[in-house]
């Protein structure tokens, strides 16, 4: 059985709706590669380095930024903003709701990366202060995906109960109904009715609501160094200054993934795994990205 | 005269014990590459991503916090924890006493990093509210050890007033009384009555307030990039996730010892030399790191 | 015609005087390298580790500080400071004018990086609260150093009204009346009566109120590495330790550049350029860096 097939079985895209959104997938790419499009990060300390440095990399601009009057500021001359909530603050319990409801008056797009999600009074508090005014995409691993939509009731606690924690393409499997639901939530905020959920573990896993794309390869030492999905987060608002939700968060995970499989070919460890890691995200053209196998 | 012998003059081990303790290190870069146990840190911002990256390379896993709620959350799920007093910010004054007590009060254990030691009225602040509540292991230079057994009372003035500042031979030696005082004190806190202090500098020092190793080698080029010895603390608790105190203070000094000659080997200057250190601390086997000369 | 003649064409500095300009740069270099002088930074989040890894390469010795006692504390022992406006958090308002109020008390110099100068409410207060405790050197790019100089009153709303955020040689001769103007300023606060402005671009303007200096040379990839900027300026305070203000700004503006040139000839993408950049840092020469093209 061929690829192709394979992708008539697992979604319900024909070849001509699948080909379309490829060349949407290469359009974003490349736009970010010729718009060099400004996506503004809140974000944790660990890996805020890297987030800024992968934007630069996929071709965009970077900013990051903790006073709200900065973000919002700043805000105005970004095409999508990501929010990431580890390594938490006192003052971030007020500065990110109100941060999040001025994105919402505006109706700008922005990304959330739940890191940590279930973890911290604090951390549950802003998380679920984000609900009325909520991110145009999700990105998290399965466990985080699966307590953000526990915590806005939007799946019952009994699906929440599954095994969660490890990495394994079970975990991605337990988290598709709360993806989809998630999903179908944020795009009834969003002003145009668009959004997008993206699971990443050992298969990663795109929805908007609608259509489940399961994406495939990478690599095993991404969890070998710190920010793999936190860059990969920033990466999706850069995307998605650039294109909708469904074809930013497709385009950042493929990319990615390749990305991830040139530099495991090339590392000797996880120190030039990360270097040629960011060679690569510069490298790879929007070609090589759309042509990436989506199931 | 043959290593071995040297091992012998330099502590009262004999063969027997230095074999047993070379295995007890072995087992415990094992049991970190097998268990991928969570250390997690509250450390500076300089070189926070260099721990985590350092404690993925060795094999286990992080997480980085800094509100007391989500700090004292996760304690719950690691099997150490790392606090480094680098980079203050105004809420740290009342954070870190309280998540230093709520780890005594439940019998956490974590190493603490008293980088910069005797700077600033409320460094100075948190190092003392820590004697009461004191961490398992402290790790530092000569400088910090003696400032921070001064500050507990643990040694006289007197021999506090030798210089330091310098990074030398002479400098670890004038470290050995207070590293063992302070090692003694730690111990009779801890609940099984164990405890070590390592003190980093051109020979390491490591003791549990009765034995003192010494360990040679490594590289000069670790002084020229930033949180060589802030992310092997950072490693020394993810050791100290699997090992008792002593063997995990041993294991993370041989392990950064000979990934560094490693990574000096292969490096072109600073930059390449923390790719490669990343890379050896990865790929360094059990054996090697055992074998390594203790004295 | 020779590039000597070109040097005589774009200022007043004749043979002699560039020499002797070009000795004490390499004298600068030298010092460093001999002496490892601490110089210490107050700066973002996103490029904390750069700067330090930066100011490390170049020979000098690094300390990161935020609270207003540690600042002033390690500000006695350090030959120079460093400040960047990037990522403020709620408390720099108050602490940042009170470091700066300290350093001017004790007349120690100090390099400002204007980041972002213009955005955000916080930002524009504690930058309109160092026009009465100015630093020695201000480092930033075209936009930032017109931004700055409006802020402060000294050049007009209308010359401030040129196009700016675009990085091009035109942008940078748009700075040179404010850049000019601004070191006028700064050195007329200063102790000795010496200061200096650093724009960074296409090409690089340093100036010292007086003489003009114009830098080519460097590498495109410098603004796809987050903190190129950044770093620096970490490395103008680390000179600004041992040296004159021009000279410093000179030095370290110069060493970038070719190091720049050597990490492109090198790099695969961002992510190696980055590593080479350190290298480049570390190896290059006294004499390698007072060689370059100053016009």
């Amino acid at each position: 059985m061929s690829e192709d097939s394979h992708m008539h079985c697992c979604n319900d895209a024909d070849d001509t709706d699948l080909a379309d959104l490829r060349e949407r997938i290469a359009q974003a790419v490349r736009d970010v590669k010729a718009q060099t499009p400004l996506a503004q990060s809140f974000t944790n300390f660990v890996t805020i380095n890297l987030v800024a440095n992968a934007q630069l990399a996929a071709g965009g601009t970077a900013a990051m930024s903790f006073l709200p009057d900065d973000v919002i500021d700043t805000a105005s001359i970004s095409g999508a903003d990501y929010i990431n909530v580890g390594t938490l603050l006192p003052f971030y319990k007020d500065a990110l709701p109100q941060i999040a409801r001025a994105f919402h008056k505006t109706g700008h797009k922005w990304v959330l990366d739940p890191v940590a999600a279930g973890i911290g009074k604090t951390r549950t508090e802003i998380l679920c202060a984000f609900r009325a005014v909520p991110p145009t995409i999700v990105r998290g691993n399965a466990s985080e995906i699966i307590a953000l939509a526990t915590m806005w009731g939007l799946i019952s606690p009994d699906e929440a109960s599954r095994p969660a924690g490890v990495e394994s393409v079970d975990e991605v499997d337990a988290a598709v109904e709360p993806a989809r639901k998630l999903a179908t939530f944020l795009a009834q905020s969003a002003p145009d009715g668009k959004a997008a959920v993206a699971v990443s573990g050992k298969v990663d896993l795109v929805t908007d609501g609608d259509q489940i794309y399961r994406l495939t390869g990478g690599s095993a030492l991404m969890a070998k160094i710190t920010g793999a999905g936190c860059s990969l987060g920033g990466v999706t608002a850069t995307y998605l200054a650039v294109a909708e939700p469904l074809v930013a968060a497709l385009a950042a995970s493929l990319l990615y993934n390749r990305a991830g499989e040139i530099a495991e070919a090339k590392a000797e460890g996880p120190g030039s795994f990360q270097v040629h890691l960011l060679d690569a995200l510069w490298n790879l053209t929007p070609e090589q990205v759309a042509a990436s196998d989506i199931r």
